[in-house]
């Protein structure tokens, strides 16, 4: 077998042979097939497609790249969560305890903030001392005990994808669906989750701004799950503005312990319960996701949620001192904020243009290299639909630097649409993919 | 400028701008763009093509890649021929001498034979003592002095070409218009040639095997030729059957002396003269095509091309003596024939087959690193359109290795299509492309 014969295959637009695909990732992750050769075949991928059995045979030769946690005898189902990724989308961190309070085993493996969304793993380490790089042993030590772990990736696992990713960032080949769908499910099955809810964002915060190309990769999620025989559903959400009122690390967290102590922004809780509904449907936990629901609001409202994170962070090493007393924990020596400058009803907030301005004042990374701020982000004090006079709050941004912020509210100042009349937010969930 | 940014604009179909492809082919030449972003950006154009604007500033930039000959001052119109290569291609051995006689000047760079078809550097090389290394001083000279000169391309001579088709070889890119465009025409127009005959080989004995795709590129080199305000004119030609009667190294040449001599297969002398007449036309030596054949035909019947051929191999460093008396030159030590298994005429010979079986024995190279042999080669005994009994010779395989001869003969029993009536042969030239 050559690598340059199934170049030409797929560039002439053929289906791979599965054993094609293993020649190809086993060559590229040990070398033997040379970037270059790689690349012109990424492209020939971009512009070529893959069909849902080569795609789910290049997730299953990526996970097999590198080692697989295995968490075999530990009870429950597992079932995991991933987001593509939005501006104020602080999902995970209620959502995880939640699906373990009714009683679902998470083992979620989390990134950092890139481009202009924040990283559940930036959040996380906002709280003094959480450490997100346990050992397999610990990993699954906190599952058995607590009930879900967060971790960031470690360079043993799916190796094919940290090289594949660093290639396609650099060859114009990142957006592709196929690709896409291999790299996330990759790292979620190699994690060990026997099931997935994925929430692929769509809009203007979104990596996907385009409503039918979100839907392509939702449903190719799902097709490729089925072709690795694991149940995977998608929800199609609302990105083109933010998520809840806050934007940033601890100020994302804050919002987080609201949200698992009845204090939550009713649209961002509701969007949890239903995600967690689909997580327990999937894991066999509930027989309908309406039935999910209905466990899932009680596990939030009686408490046992917040025991759960509780519990998390205690074993992954955080003050949870600063999550019972929040005023204790980082907060901004600089806050400023922007006004409205007329009266009317928010009719739309530009979730990108709040994401790169949260970048600006170090809530994400402009640079791989660069370090977060626990401190800094925007909280929104009018949120789409709701009325605000001349002169009033529009958002208040915190950060270290007056300069950064300064700038932050220049960009946030165009970032609000105010109508003259009444708007209704549209609803965040906005189509779901539960079958291939 | 970023490399990765023009990648994502080829990919999406957009034009990239002049400056645009210059800072790629410098980068890539200068080693700044790596091979991996080279190859998806050259898989890009493969699958989304260049329009004529972007071929000729691809040809273009190539050309500034390098050295370019300077043949300003040598008296006469530079016109040059290039072929997409054929199995017994041998016209540019006869038609280099007979324009020069016709008082053209051919500076023509050539290359060595290629999967299946032979090279016009290993044919000319099967005469003892000819050497294709001229330096540019010369080649200069051998142009004023003898009107034309044969040469291998030289590293310092755009080595954007050689470096791309490196990798294109690599990374299945080497099937694009554009870039087969590109290619040939920085070569030619890097050598000095001031205007262009190309002749787009098509069917089995081609690269070329499809007959819209040889349109194609041959409308591409004439419109970038125009891009670059130089004459371009294309012949479309068949090679389906191998041309004329010899397909090997020195046994090409011999056919070459008879086709200077008066004794040239009829079908093979013609398409020598047609193309001459081009070439004249495009120098601006005859008003027509059809005034260009007159003195073509004239100069070829007059033993001047017969003359000019022979300073020429005088001034390359051939041994001319092998030339007057063809049976002191390279001679096989195994010949075997192939027979016809039936009565008929023949309708078809497979060139791909003769062309791969003149590799086996020899001819040509299955790699890189072969040798060639002078000797070997295949005589046809009958053509297309001739008639043939049950055991009567179809051809004469010549070689230096009973086993390589044997596996020849064994390929060349099924090349011939014999039919029971008669069969007259189709065209050689099929079309021509004279203008943008």
């Amino acid at each position: 077998m050559r690598a340059v014969d199934l170049i030409v295959r797929k560039r002439d637009g053929a289906e791979l042979a599965p054993e094609e695909i293993d020649f190809l990732v086993r060559g590229f992750t040990s070398g033997e097939i040379p970037d270059y050769q790689f690349a012109s075949l990424l492209m020939a991928i971009v512009l070529k497609g893959m069909t849902p059995d080569e795609t789910a045979r290049l997730t299953r030769a990526m996970i097999e790249s590198g080692e697989v946690l295995d968490l075999a005898g530990v009870p429950g189902p597992l079932v995991d969560k991933h987001s593509t990724g939005g501006v104020g989308d602080k999902v995970s961190l209620v959502l995880a305890p939640l699906a373990a309070a009714c009683g679902l085993r998470v083992p979620m493996m989390s990134g950092r903030s890139l481009g202009h969304t924040g990283g559940t793993l930036d959040k996380l380490e906002s709280i003094p001392g959480y450490r997100t790089d346990l050992s397999p042993k610990r990993f699954r030590q906190a599952l058995e005990t607590v009930g879900f772990a967060m971790i960031g990736q470690s360079e043993s696992v799916v190796p094919a994808d940290r090289r594949m990713y660093a290639l396609r960032d650099v060859t114009g080949t990142v957006e592709s669906i196929p690709l896409i769908t291999a790299s996330i499910m990759s790292k979620k099955f190699a994690e060990g989750a026997q099931a997935l809810l994925m929430d692929v964002k769509t809009g203007s915060g979104a990596f996907m701004k385009d409503r039918d190309r979100a839907r392509a990769l939702a449903r190719s999620l799902v097709a490729t799950g089925a072709g690795l025989g694991r149940r995977v559903a998608a929800m199609i959400t609302d990105m083109d503005r933010p998520l809840g009122r806050a934007v940033g690390n601890f100020l994302e967290v804050r919002e987080c312990i609201d949200c698992m102590n009845g204090a939550g922004p009713a649209e961002e809780v509701d969007l949890i319960v239903q995600q967690a509904s689909r997580m327990l449907w999937l894991g066999g936990l509930a027989a309908t996701p309406t039935e999910g629901e209905k466990l899932a609001l009680q596990r939030l409202r009686d408490g046992s949620a917040w025991k759960v994170f509780l519990a998390n962070v205690e074993f992954q090493g955080g003050n949870t001192d600063v999550l019972l007393h929040p005023d204790k924990g980082p907060a901004a020596s600089v806050k400023k904020a922007v006004t409205s400058p007329s009266d009317g009803f928010v009719a739309g907030i530009d979730a990108y243009a709040a994401g790169i301005a949260s970048v600006l004042i170090g809530v994400g990374r402009s640079r791989k290299e660069d370090r977060v701020l626990p401190s800094a982000g925007i909280l929104l004090s009018r949120t789409v639909g709701e009325a605000v006079r001349r002169g009033e709050e529009l958002c208040v941004v915190h950060g270290e630097s007056a300069g950064a912020v300064d700038e932050a509210c220049r960009l946030l100042a165009g970032a609000w649409r105010i109508a003259p009349g009444p708007v209704s937010p549209g609803p965040r969930l906005l189509e779901e993919v539960t079958r291939a």
